[in-house]
């Protein structure tokens, strides 16, 4: 007996996503088509079609996932959680295709006609609770806004990992988080917080 | 008797300039084509071969001139000299489509298959001779490097520009980067420059 249909089918929308990512990560979206993403899923047009009518359509289908795509478990709470969080995604950006493929869509999605902020609003939210968390262990500063710290931050990390990726693949990308958290704490947590965060020494650089 | 050979080539080659920053700037790369492009400046395929064989190049150009684009001036000096270059930058994004175009292009390059840091480079040189007049008036912290702050601040900036534009078509980029202004200045300024900074108050919402 075969497997279940349906089963099948999450199977092969998850094979076509997978493919998809990579495909996008190594052509940019302009460069890839359908028929790379359907060879390299190994799928049937109909098996393609059946879930996805378009380039378009794959590529937001990457994009909306982006959360999904990162798995990020720490033992750490608040601030610490939020500092561990950012150096946890540039590893991911490094070594999960369906991440950095959805992270390169964010960004280049002007050439696919796309304005939507979502995948930036989600991270604003996730380092929201984070905040909201540290406000809670008394960390912040009495004059921090969590929200607006939030959206600081999820704008200021774009930058950094865009800049660390033209400039060395992101294999300096932690480097660049010591210096962005570096300038940043002293506006945003309490000096006896700030004595007790840890942030990575000895940075290794990541393989480009 | 007409203009002279040479400064005839020089407004072409300004006109062609300016015809694909407009073009890249409404089409992105992919959507751009040299044909559009030439019809926009109004050359011949001559003129055009005569100056840019591909448009990679043109893009390159256009890419590769990002600051020349941008005329500034201001009487104040130091860190708020830097201060009012970001957003006098702000405003330049919104109404300067070669610096649109130029900034549009660093940031999508990888749809070009380019991987050239030397525009966000030269804004970490301008940024860290304006960290270093800072430093000359006493205004910076001890604890700051001026390189390593002009890094992370370009860093910043480039993603607070990115997460405004998808956001609302930059209109809200003045405001976001006051927040970024709030949380970095603690961590660079002495509190008596602090004191003494302007940032805009009520600051307008640029029209999207």
């Amino acid at each position: 007996m075969g497997e279940p249909k349906q089963e099948r089918a999450v199977k092969t929308r998850e094979a076509i996503l997978h493919a998809a990512a990579q495909i996008f990560d190594e052509c940019g979206y302009s460069g890839a088509s359908i028929s790379k993403i359907m060879a390299r899923a190994n799928v049937t047009q109909g098996g393609m079609y059946f879930h996805f009518k378009s380039k378009k359509g794959l590529a937001q289908a990457v994009l909306a996932h982006q959360q999904d795509f990162v798995h990020f478990s720490t033992e750490s709470a608040g601030l610490q959680k939020l500092i561990d969080l950012s150096f946890g995604l540039a590893y991911e950006l490094q070594s999960n295709v369906l991440f950095r493929a959805s992270v390169r869509l964010a960004v280049e999605q002007g050439e696919f006609g796309l304005r939507d902020d979502t995948a930036y609003q989600e991270w604003v939210n996730e380092f929201y609770g984070l905040l909201c968390e540290a406000r809670g262990r008394g960390e912040l500063l009495p004059e921090v806004d969590e929200r607006e710290f939030a959206n600081v931050l999820v704008g200021a990390y774009s930058g950094t990992q865009i800049f660390s990726n033209v400039s060395s693949g992101r294999a300096d990308l932690p480097e660049r988080l010591v210096s962005m958290w570096r300038y940043f704490l002293p506006g945003v947590a309490t000096p006896q917080a700030r004595a007790r965060f840890r942030l990575p020494t000895n940075v290794q650089r990541l393989a480009a």
